[in-house]
């Protein structure tokens, strides 16, 4: 009989929580489960056409809890009683105002209903202004950039244009509000009973992507800057926080309360969390010079440089780079698309429209993307001449710009559905390169290209075309669950069964069972392809600019 | 009892051939019948992927039979016996060889199924390089531009141009060619026994907007011009023509042959032919100010202006200007765009693309198109962002380049297929206004704009855009065979029963049942957006000219 000894990453997503428990010294998934958030999905306290999106921590608590019992009841009892450690991954910029004793609003009686006192989910848009406001002030107060390891835009997805919003827009939350947190801060911090400021073991991740901690200008941006944004931030520094933890640091034990709730032995140790993509790029097996593509509805694309050897470089037009959002010891440079596998089902969906019967469009929508991407793989390079730009949910990276829109180009009387989709998805390959290009143009180097995500294994047409953009091997890893695989090796490192990240790394590999190698001929023809497509780009932005000044003027 | 004057109108289009039989003094349509090419439904000589578009002299011959015999099958045998006059519109250009004895190589027995003997149809594009090196030619080799009149770009659907590249391509036509006719000279002249070349009245109207054909210049272009083209040219202007004739001139009457084919007496007075928009202009009452558009799956635009009013000024970037191509007296200015209807039918085909059983795609077909045009309706000006350039086949005016393509902007994440639809509604009204924009910056006074045509009727959400792009009422002509109706007008006073074009509109004028008056707040946002149209556009064609510099480079 082989000893196991089991460890748990649990993989918050944006719509459920994944459980997987593995094995800390192969790797061996030994049961996963899943569980959806119930108020989420019944749609409340969201407006997606005004892009408003909250998560009321309830539904965090209640999935969590089922998936782990659901993943612990697939295991012998023996399993479950050898447990070692827990760690969790979370999207990201995704976070809550809370009370005096760290925890979110939401769970008080007052405001269990009042979206502003819940999570600000990654892709809530509320607070566009701010962030703008914030980028400018940044530039322009005459201190310290605080956005330059951040790339340069301050988006209105992330924690200070959040939390700036809700204090502009809702004074009963802003007077009950005594800190505010991360979904990784706070979700460690509540299993093991730390979410009082004092105990709180903030993310490194989190902070440092998306908060404008850094080191190099003494944490957070200073109570100087956060004033002249809102004198409503008064005063809030002091609030937050100092230090921040890598993924490797553990917190503390599940407190009684937990490990009965859960099901689990009360010496399970809980790691500190980090954002999804990151633990994503240590379960695909990121190293030095890695890049791992988080491909899903969009991508998130980490690459990982050694701390001396960026010295004081910044990338510039990158979603942020932070020593020890990854692992101890290097860089984690972020990056990514803002609509990958949601700019192909907006072409499905546009596809779908004649069929107004609702049970054939749900027939159709299982088989029309997997239809699209055969028939797409017949055409050559080029698509005929049709083209396109994949800003349909503006652009994340290189050089953020969410005003920015889609386009289709070339267009003729004999284009087809299948050209069209080919066209979406070459621009979604260089939208890739174009990132790719920015590391590199900068001086970080890219040995290897692993990818891990839903789109990373369903489409080959994507990946291969994105291997031949590239002119680069791209290797997927077999593990539909590496975002939870990478929260596992965290636990074995926080708990100590792994001295460091790559030693849990080694141990725990899923390896890769689809690899995508460049084609010489379409290698060349994307070559000039991906030429155009910056063309296009500069002559639609520069339309954009154009526009503005006329408006303006 | 009532007495009855008819005449008879003839409409070639590019499917099918119509006959109307009107009351010369009331306009009455009296009966009509439509008659499919046989040869040309059965996708005979032509490859669309390759855009070869050739049809058969005997399918026109064909359908000219059966069209007009299936119309005076619905009269009493008084009111056929009574039919006194015949005229012919047809597409164009649409030329073809001719024999010794003016008919159609492809009549003769060795070259009947050869389809460089036959019409090379006006959407044939084989002759694309012939279009550019005359073009190229008429501006650099010293003599005069003989493109001036033409809007000073040839293309590679014209007379010449399809000429030379039979030359070029078929040496057994071009040894067998004795001359070279439009479709609308040699038909009228078949009827009558004319197409010998001493005899043979060409059009006025083919001749002028397609040959180059212009009195200023003396004719046709010198020997010298188009030997210079290519010496595959020499000889060959004294085997075509020195004089043209307007629409109001008899040929003589039908052969006692055609007369027994058709069934019509034999004293029946045969006019002089014309392109189908310019006797649509006749029919839809064109006058001097008038912009009539002929709109279907392209639009053709005819303006009719004095001849004395305009002078020596050229208008660039049109179809072209001949005086007399709509009637005598007045110079007809031709424009147009190259998709419209047809623009419309590719959205809905990629629309159809999952609709993989035909029956369902067939039953959806029918459908789709006026819901597409409902939803749109309901979006408000401007598509919620989603922006388009019409240029799907290429754009005919202003400033003919069949190089161009379409293209979709500002497309994001909720752009709806009807957002989609409703964009390149409004992008081919844009189109529209850039050509009335031509006119006018030309000092070509625009009083009033009158439609016909399929699109015309059908899509009253294009027509409603247009008016509020124009910022001017659009009325629609109530005869859904307007074109045939201003061939019997033609034939009304070809054969003597009046005096003048605008005395036979008088009389005959079927009047308007749609009416779009331009909405001011409709109006003003277009306004705004039709500029932001012309920025789009300009980039686009930057790009193009950045490309094909690169690429020399």
């Amino acid at each position: 009989m082989t000893s196991i000894t089991p460890v748990i990453g649990v993989d918050f997503g944006s719509d459920s929580c994944r459980c997987v428990i593995a094995d800390a010294f192969t790797g061996e998934e030994l049961a996963s489960a899943v569980a959806a958030f119930p108020r989420w999905a019944a749609g409340q306290y969201c407006d997606p056409v005004r892009r408003i999106f909250r998560q009321h921590p309830l539904d965090h608590l209640e999935a969590l809890t089922q998936a782990v019992r659901g993943a612990l009841s697939q295991v012998a009892p023996a399993v479950r009683a050898g447990v070692r450690g827990l760690s969790i991954a979370t999207t990201g910029s995704t976070s809550a105002p809370v009370d005096a004793d760290g925890r979110p609003l939401a769970l008080q009686p007052a405001f269990a209903d009042n979206p502003n006192a819940m999570f600000l989910m990654w892709k809530d848009h509320s607070a566009t202004l701010e962030a703008e406001q914030i980028t400018a002030t940044a530039r322009g107060w005459g201190g310290v950039d605080y956005t330059a390891h951040i790339g340069g835009v301050y988006s209105a997805e992330w924690y200070w244009a959040n939390l700036l919003w809700v204090f502009r827009h809702d004074a009963r939350v802003r007077q009950a509000t005594a800190s505010w947190v991360e979904h990784c801060d706070w979700l460690p911090a509540e299993l093991t009973g730390t979410t009082a400021p004092a105990q709180l073991r903030r993310s490194r991740c989190a902070a440092g992507h998306k908060a404008m901690w850094n080191e190099r200008h003494g944490g957070l941006p200073s109570q100087a800057f956060l004033s002249r944004l809102d004198p409503l931030l008064d005063g809030i520094r002091e609030r937050l926080y100092e230090r921040t933890w890598t993924a490797e640091t553990p917190i503390g034990t599940l407190t009684p309360a937990w490990a009965d709730r859960l099901g689990l032995p009360g010496d399970v140790t809980v790691g500190v969390g980090a954002f999804d993509a990151h633990m994503g790029a240590v379960g695909a097996g990121i190293r030095h010079h890695t890049l791992v593509k988080i491909m899903g509805t969009s991508t998130c694309d980490i690459v990982l440089a050694p701390t001396e050897e960026l010295g004081d470089r910044v990338v510039e037009g990158i979603c942020g780079q932070v020593d020890g959002s990854v692992m101890a010891g290097a860089i984690g440079l972020e990056a990514g698309q803002s609509a990958v596998g949601d700019a192909f089902a907006w072409f499905a969906r546009v596809l779908e429209w004649p069929l107004q019967d609702g049970e054939a469009r749900e027939a159709l929508r299982a088989e029309l993307l997997p239809r699209l991407e055969r028939a797409a793989a017949l055409e050559p390079p080029g698509a005929h001449g049709v083209a396109a730009l994949d800003w349909l949910n503006g652009r994340r990276t290189p050089y953020a710009d969410q005003t920015l829109h889609g386009a289709l180009f070339g267009l003729s009387l004999g284009s087809s559905a299948p050209q069209l989709y080919r066209a979406l998805v070459e621009a979604t390959a260089f939208g890739a390169k174009a990132i790719v290009d920015r590391f590199t143009d900068s001086g970080v180097r890219i040995d290897e290209v692993l990818a891990i995500g839903g789109v990373a294994r369903k489409s080959a047409l994507l990946m291969q075309i994105q291997a031949d953009v590239f002119d680069q091997r791209i290797r997927v890893a077999k593990s539909e669950q590496a975002v939870a695989l990478g929260a596992a090796m965290c636990a074995a490192v926080a708990c100590g069964l792994h001295a460091d990240i790559p030693a849990a790394q080694r141990a725990m590999a899923c390896g890769f069972d689809l690899v995508y190698e460049p084609r010489p001929v379409e290698a060349a023809a994307y070559r000039l392809l991906f030429r155009r497509y910056r063309e296009m780009g500069a002559l639609v932005q520069g339309m954009k600019q154009e526009k503005v000044g006329h408006d303006a003027a």
